[in-house]
């Protein structure tokens, strides 16, 4: 296998901690998305879409977006488990994942891809050219704050994001919650169950990743 | 069991799709999204996010998210296997299902919420008020057809989206262009690959859930 990633990149991280959660260490190449390495016919050929990150399995073919690269990993290394042990449990990290993807990673993209200078005429990942729409960056900054407040609500009554165990879930809620950073969004102050349970997976070895 | 579904709704259909696929009949209900039900003091119990659809499990738990609600039934109904039969079969399932919302699905609804005249108000899904986007409603409207021409290219050698098998992407793919037509947006003349899995698909007697 072979890990086509962006070490400053937030969805590759997303693999990068559930890859070191598990203790696998995995042939990674390094796709410079600064100097746009990922349009480069030699990428386009890993993965058309020209997103990272991507895995190449033993036989050449590759195998992209983030769930499905967990979902592999955890499938051919389940232990430890965490896209939860039956089946319910599972439904709830992915019920939380979704969740997480769709109403805080997303909006965080919407508010960081629509206003950065450098991303200027480069408003939504992949090869197409579409140009800022500035009132977009402002709904996603919304969305965020909107989004901490129901981390917050939801963690006051559950230790991780789905239930009593770490997972997937809470992997794709560090990534965002390090990523609204980027734009100056921090975690407020009266987010007091959602600032516990950052500082829990932040001093988890894996967050380093 | 209980599924809350709407009728008239492209995210819902996605699971109507798949339960019709495994022969499963479950009691079913339907909430108006037309009327706002799904902001009533009794389904914000169902699912605080607002949205269909939701599984409520028999202990009284509910489950939201498409894909979540799919994965908990094909764990507890296996056949016909609709997410992939083997590790690296599930990965491209998945794949494929997330490119299709992403690329698709999550555009299209950009595209219609933020300029239905009906949605004023109400561009993004759930119990927050946001105003259109007009330029985001064009956005949507371009990757929406430039989503169709990939399609169209990837079915030029694959049957179904994820390989030989009808899945869950597949699902996601139709409701996705049925879901197009809602703005006026039809599969392309020269898109004949996309046309020809549109109609193999369609005739499939799951499509009329």
């Amino acid at each position: 296998m072979r890990f086509y990633d962006c070490k400053t990149a937030p969805s590759p991280r997303r693999v990068r901690i559930f890859l070191a959660e598990k203790g696998i260490e995995i042939e990674t190449v390094q796709v410079d998305l600064g100097a746009g390495e990922q349009f480069s016919e030699a990428f386009r050929k890993v993965n058309p879409d020209c997103v990272v990150p991507a895995l190449e399995l033993d036989d050449g073919s590759c195998i992209s977006e983030v769930l499905a690269i967990c979902q592999y990993i955890e499938e051919t290394h389940p232990e430890p488990a965490l896209m939860g042990g039956t089946a319910e449990k599972r439904a709830r990290v992915s019920m939380w994942n979704a969740k997480v993807e769709q109403q805080g990673l997303w909006a965080m993209a919407d508010a960081f891809r629509n206003s950065a200078k450098g991303l200027a005429g480069r408003a939504v990942t992949g090869l197409e050219a579409y140009p800022q729409i500035p009132e977009l960056a402002e709904r996603g900054r919304a969305r965020v704050l909107q989004f901490f407040g129901r981390l917050d609500a939801h963690l006051g009554n559950n230790e991780f994001l789905a239930g009593e165990s770490f997972s997937m879930a809470d992997i794709t809620a560090l990534v965002f919650v390090d990523f609204a950073r980027w734009i100056k969004i921090h975690v407020p102050d009266n987010a007091s169950n959602l600032a516990r349970w950052h500082v829990v997976v932040s001093k988890r070895p894996s967050a380093a990743a």
